[in-house]
């Protein structure tokens, strides 16, 4: 038994939290411990409650789940901290977006080269950075030994900032990079077969090594590029309904070419504005739907989540085993086995985000890298010395850097000028005024108050 | 007596060798060495060698003047060598400049958020930096003890390079940062009295400390700024006929204003694409003639370098004094004192580019900063941990070094990629497609055949 104390902050995402739970469930090695479900929608914190309270009992297994909406009860002494908060709801962000459509600038003034992804909130993310912010300072005074897991995003630009301004123990985590798999099949080959390691910064990993029984198998991906690619690429152009189906698309084969290596799961959603200049460049790349990060795609992720929603409070209410809702075994998602290897201090490696120090070189030691790295009870044993092809860290990574540097001088100081210099560096901006109208009237939106004040 | 050999790669250019000449003339501690003049322009040579043995004459001065064609006889077992050399002459660059318009990149596909000089050759100077290169790794082999002073720009980049890909002792000097003067001048205050620091990268320099018997004068910035700035402009505006006459124009203010710092020198003729998107906007900031780096300052600026060759040749041939040439003492530029502060272990401070190593905070250790160190007959003794705001470092500097650390990626590398990525980046960017045939035709054009064969 266990008995630790896990805090989940943002629990309210049902679809996530629910996995979480069941991964808890099917953990006996945490039995005893208390989970702290917390958040501020006191309807999802019962549903939750509901389902994880059904869910043990059907398993059988040991946890005491508390839902709060205090978050300083659910930090308190943790020995973990999960943060999977995310600020404001999606309208929020889809006012901020239509009023820069409004000014010339498609998907939003938040969307840079290699950061396409539309709720990867950056430069306009002033909350949800405050919000991290919060609760690793909270973490820091009343949880001291804790280690912060950063699941919300953006994980490569928290990750970095906590690890700079909080003395907290933090890793972020994300599941990106399980699209090594999706390679793996596409190619034939049994993915559970395969050693692969991607590396870079979070939703920018590249494939540095990919191998079955100690065979590389890039020359493979090669062949199928060859000579099955664009049969596959008809097919899929009449039959993408997953806009998240795009690990062997154009986009990632094109990137592949261009850059050396293949990238990985959420990097195929980056690149630079050539992939992303108007929806029917986005098809060309990423099939129908244009891929996630289009207005259609985008359209269709979210109404998933709300299906989920329902699924769950169906399942909750009528009372039917919930165990058939999920896939056998554990969900994929590393945050728990992970916990167990910190608490048990049983080694395993796992993909996380942390400070460089000397992991992949070339890149400073003060900015998160997504990595494969030893976790234990001790902590985080980095690799080091990893490399990455020029290419990659001059024209991906440096320039994906420089955003976050960007936008952490911007949230750490404010004022106007960062805001401005943000939309200086990108091709959708014709003139300063066209920059600086956009941002004063996403400042003036009913709820940016205090942003405005921060940049102004 | 020092009886060295300072060898000169590039004295072909008239002005600058004419007053290192001069400088060298004024500085018996050197008298003694022998200076080896190298350029490719027979005829150029043929003048500064007359010029430095008719000046010697006057003066009364103990050198041993040659003038050579061959790179290795200038460089073989120097105990200096300098880089003066540019590579192709300005009708080159204009013809790539002129290709860039008709693509829609005004200046040329090479400027880009500060570096906007229009000689400054980084993305397309394959040629001149290839030249530094075999400088260097000639000086690495028939020169191992030499030290390498690169003043031929682009600086920051070169100076870089080299250090990274040469066994050479290498210092970049450029003489930007006198613009400090300037503004002292302009708030009424002896130059001479001036107690100043100016840091960064070249050309890209903030003043962080101004001080007279130390007080701070930076209020008295302030109050020009305050009440005297907009009556100086008035009539600058009517008559301003140097287009450098900028350190005190709105650009500068205003950047003064944006980044928390004043920009020194070269700095001013930076910024992001705001003080640039065409001539308008560059008389706007830079007053009438655009700023150097218009085309009507531009022109301005070559002519005037034909018109100091001019000169010479005139002076040389009638045989009258040249000392009347040049103002009293030195010239102000760095050059000689800082060779005599190594040869003869005399400790002094200049203003040097040199790998950061710990110098400025926040930025790579490999990457050459500017600022001002100690140089005595052991080298450059950096000091450290010298402070930036985070404002220009992340707006300002990162953006500056992303932009070097791309082309030195496409210079070390080749592939069309890192061309393409370059104008990614790049505001004036409308789509892929422009960004490629701009550089297609660059590539294609007669002359540029083996930098076609890189970048393929």
């Amino acid at each position: 038994m266990a008995g630790v104390k896990i805090g989940v902050v943002g629990a309210g995402s049902v679809a996530w939290s629910s996995k979480l739970i069941h991964d808890l469930l099917h953990t006996p090695q945490l039995y005893g411990s208390k989970v702290y479900l917390m958040d501020i929608n006191e309807e999802r914190l019962r549903l939750l409650k509901g389902f994880a309270e059904k869910y043990k009992s059907e398993v059988g297994a040991d946890y005491e789940f508390v839902a709060t909406k205090s978050r300083r009860e659910a930090v308190r002494e943790a020995d973990i901290v999960i943060n999977t908060a995310m600020y404001g709801g999606h309208k929020y962000y889809e006012e901020m977006r239509r009023i820069s459509e409004r000014h010339g600038y498609y998907r939003g003034v938040n969307s840079t080269e290699w950061n396409m992804v539309s709720d990867y909130h950056t430069i306009w993310g002033y909350y949800q950075w405050k919000l991290a912010m919060d609760i690793a300072l909270e973490a820091e005074e009343y949880a001291p030994d804790a280690w912060l897991i950063q699941m919300a995003n953006p994980v490569f630009e928290l990750t970095t900032l906590i690890a700079r301004e909080a003395r907290v123990r933090v890793i972020g985590l994300c599941h990106g990079h399980m699209g090594y798999r999706e390679i793996a099949r596409a190619i034939g080959v049994n993915p559970d077969e395969v050693e692969f390691e991607a590396i870079g910064f979070n939703h920018v990993i590249w494939l540095t090594k990919f191998k079955q029984r100690g065979e590389d198998l890039y020359p493979l991906v090669d062949k199928w590029v060859e000579e099955e690619a664009e049969k596959y690429w008809q097919e899929w152009r009449k039959t993408q309904v997953n806009p998240f189906d795009i690990q062997m698309s154009p986009a990632a084969v094109d990137m592949y070419r261009r850059y050396g290596l293949f990238p990985v799961g959420d990097t195929v959603r980056g690149g630079t504005w050539m992939y992303h200049w108007n929806l029917e460049t986005k098809k060309h790349w990423y099939g129908p739907t244009g891929g996630p990060d289009s207005e259609i795609g985008w359209q269709i992720y979210l109404a998933h989540g709300e299906a989920w929603l329902e699924e769950i409070e169906e399942a909750v209410r009528s009372g039917s085993p919930l165990a058939p809702m999920f896939p056998k075994g554990l969900s994929g998602e590393t945050v728990v086995p992970l916990i167990n290897s910190i608490i048990h201090d049983e080694p395993a490696t796992y993909q996380v985000n942390v400070p460089n120090l000397g992991a992949i070189d070339g890149l400073p030691d003060n900015v998160a890298v997504e990595i494969p790295a030893a976790v234990d009870g001790k902590g985080v044993k980095r690799p080091q010395g990893l490399k990455l092809p020029g290419r990659i860290l001059r024209l991906v990574l440096w320039p994906r850097m420089l955003r976050a540097e960007m936008a952490i001088e911007g949230f750490l100081e404010g004022g106007f000028q960062v805001l401005l210099d943000w939309l200086m560096l990108d091709p959708r901006t014709k003139s300063e005024k066209q920059a600086e109208q956009a941002w004063q009237e996403i400042l003036s939106m009913p709820g940016n108050e205090e942003m405005k004040k921060h940049y102004s």
